[in-house]
């Protein structure tokens, strides 16, 4: 696993508690070390820790070494120059899965297509993770349900063996296009349930945001090839009610603070972790753009995360519009 | 308004505040009496002040006398008793408009049948009214949406006006099936969300079970005749959602309480309101055998309010199962 930020983290934990022998790389050296020698990652997972079948190690051609499965947790605009770092490093047998959610910025492409394009691997080899599955309550080994995408249906189902256990169950899925929007998109949406939570909009309104934004994803999805029925699975509801619902969600959290009026500079400043779908927000939107699909909350989330419009604003022009449209 | 429960009163309350006349009828006249003096309903609305365009009534036949619009608000399982009652008094050019979210145990009807079927009113006159509106919000005045549908577009667009207000926004829709099975199985998901939450699962398990009940709703709606995107909107998604998110749904409350181990009869006596869905799993369970449809999520929450079954047994046994599917 490449990535020890808190989903990285917590994916190691389940497959090496799902028997594998696992490497732990992080991009923090000091961190990594520390963690080899308490067996906690404090900054990410604090009060989890690790089984024994997790070797955290500072090296990246050391964990690539021998790897059968090699798991991308890194942030979405980094992974480009990370595999860049790591290409040569790469066994050419690996399967790739993608725990990244986002689009970037510039190409506006998927991150299974910036694998493909940045590390020359065959698409058929990348697999991508996704579902209703916030670290926190996986790192507690609460019982959960994913979806494992790739092209390949035989090398889906060899990730699918490789992370099952006791308490995460992964399910096989083709549509490898339909899991990353609905990842994607759905940490948008959270920002924007986020803002309407700490404005002190209750539950009508972000149930009604969420419905509206699971809407507008599935028709960016469809738009670039998807098969919409993914979008009513755990990739793309299950996820988006997961992230949307949470207090464990970074975007949601994140978002909560936007609406409490702080700027975006102060959140960011009281935050340590990344929350995706500030920066996705733009990609997202880009996309919609270049293929003439409506989003308005996506919309409106840019104005709020980069022009400056108030979070207060927004929530009641999406309340005011998403109605037309029923 | 007959019914003044939480969600009667609620309704009320934003057609007086949208500028009707409103009249409000009650079981208990005691009550009744006392909110036509205190105007606030103590029992199902506390601290909400009643506007002064509401006036409650005892008599079912004066709330009746000259009504244009009639909204129904009582308990599922009644409502033909109610309508035998009521059926004289009814004026015959008014509207009526379901606020009931069930089916009628032993005939399977969907409310507004069990409205044709015992006033004689023709379904086209017959409007039903659903979406994520959590009646205490709702009273709170903050902004909510809600479809309401009817097989006349006219008579759907009049109700709209006749409750559209500055707080609540209602769009019209022609499918009042698919309306109606979102609002009634939305109530047994929702016991089992709670069930999940009390037996101390977190957000990842309550996503697969939002996820997984809404594919359950839509398999029996669309067996019934209701158009799937429905499930995808206010009155499917939207509904279910909000009612298996929030602190203030009473059937989640009544599955928390179920899952942290107290018997049936326990959270019975414990609880003030009707939990819909203890009586609704049974005929939603009877409809689904009746046309041959698979609704796992349903057939568990019938066993544990039922037939005896542990809370605990039954969300290892779902989430087991869901995954299947996928």
């Amino acid at each position: 696993v490449l990535g020890a930020g808190s989903w990285g983290t917590a994916f190691a934990k389940l497959a090496a508690d799902a028997g594998r022998d696992v490497t732990l790389w992080g991009r923090r050296s000091d961190a990594i070390t520390a963690m080899a020698h308490s067996r906690v990652n404090d900054d990410y997972l604090p009060g989890t820790r690790l089984p024994d079948g997790i070797r955290p190690v500072i090296d990246a051609a050391e964990a690539l070494d021998g790897a059968g499965v090699v798991a991308l947790a890194v942030p979405s605009q980094t992974l480009r120059a990370n595999l860049a770092d790591w290409r040569s490093a790469l066994p050419t047998d690996a399967l790739v899965v993608s725990l990244i959610k986002g689009i970037e910025l510039g190409s506006s492409l998927r991150m299974s297509e910036v694998i493909c394009d940045a590390s020359g691997v065959d698409p058929a080899r990348v697999c991508v993770l996704s579902g209703p599955n916030l670290a926190r309550e996986i790192a507690a080994e609460q019982p959960a349900a994913a979806v494992v995408a790739c092209t390949e249906e035989s090398n889906a189902e060899q990730v699918q063996h490789a992370c099952a256990g006791p308490y995460f169950r992964p399910y096989t899925n083709s549509d490898v296009i339909g899991c990353e929007v609905g990842g994607t998109v759905k940490n948008v949406i959270a920002l924007a349930c986020g803002m309407a939570e700490g404005l002190g909009f209750g539950d009508n309104t972000r149930a009604s945001l969420i419905t509206r934004g699971l809407a507008e994803t599935a028709r960016l999805g469809v738009a670039l090839g998807a098969d919409p029925l993914t979008f009513a699975g755990l990739a793309g509801m299950g996820d988006l009610v997961g992230t949307c619902t949470s207090p464990l969600s970074r975007n949601r959290t994140f978002g909560e603070l936007l609406g409490r009026g702080k700027s975006l500079a102060e959140v960011v400043a009281a935050t340590t972790q990344t929350a995706e779908g500030v920066q996705s927000c733009l990609s997202v939107q880009e996309l919609a753009h270049r293929h003439g699909i409506d989003m308005p909350i996506t919309e409106h989330v840019v104005r709020v995360c980069h022009e400056g419009m108030r979070a207060a604003d927004m929530v009641g022009e999406i309340m005011g519009r998403q109605v037309r449209s029923e």
